[in-house]
């Protein structure tokens, strides 16, 4: 189970420690660089939509099973499988983002709490319980 | 980018082309089977919540970069970020399952379309654009 890397963030967050936890925190809008091979796959994607972009959260810390939820040490550990923690087995990002404008392989989004050069392994349409027909 | 295996699905579908496309198309309630290396990351989870269960969709084709939308030759071809298809160059899953029950380290989830087999690299709590807090 081998991720290809079909694209990597362009941020001006670089630092783990300041950035925001979650996109709703602050987080700015950023570029997508999409890698030329999957240049097809971006067809028909529009400014104005709203996707799931999959991250591999590249400095996370993979053999982390449980954790103070947000980094605080005043809450219990929890499983990592019940927490959005980067730091888990898997170091998958979820991010639900908007799409500003696509100019050629680059895409601008937003809002992004990933890292400058964060790989990017895939975009879905969103679709919520909410919204079973799309 | 290299993807560990956390459990794998047990399911009575076993057929690609016969299973439901979505989860809310009549998918039947799955078994997910816990590697035991990551039974401590399972803490804290509860039989009621509604989960992200992520897979990788082993039977996808992953050189596709564009498709006819639910595979229906009428509807014209679509670059793969704006689908939900399987075949996608990384074909991860996203699902929307709720948590009936856990015995040791067998959740009993759904509903859920993946097929019998299907790798699970992670779980996450449901976070949605109407629910920014969690």
């Amino acid at each position: 189970m081998h991720l290809v890397e079909i694209g990597r963030v362009r941020s001006r967050l670089t630092d783990k420690a300041t950035a925001p936890k979650s996109e709703h925190e602050g987080a700015p809008d950023a570029l997508v660089a999409i890698n030329p091979a999957y240049a097809e796959a971006l067809d028909d994607l529009e400014p104005g939509a709203t996707v799931v972009l999959i991250t591999w959260l590249d400095r996370a810390d993979r053999s982390t099973l449980k954790v103070h939820p947000r980094g605080d040490p005043s809450r219990p550990l929890r499983g990592v499988f019940t927490t959005r923690s980067p730091d888990r087995p898997n170091p998958l990002g979820l991010h639900e983002v908007t799409i500003r404008s696509i100019d050629n392989l680059t895409l601008t989004l937003g809002p992004l709490e990933a890292l400058d050069g964060t790989p990017v392994v895939d975009i879905k349409p969103l679709r919520t319980i909410n919204d079973k027909a799309s």
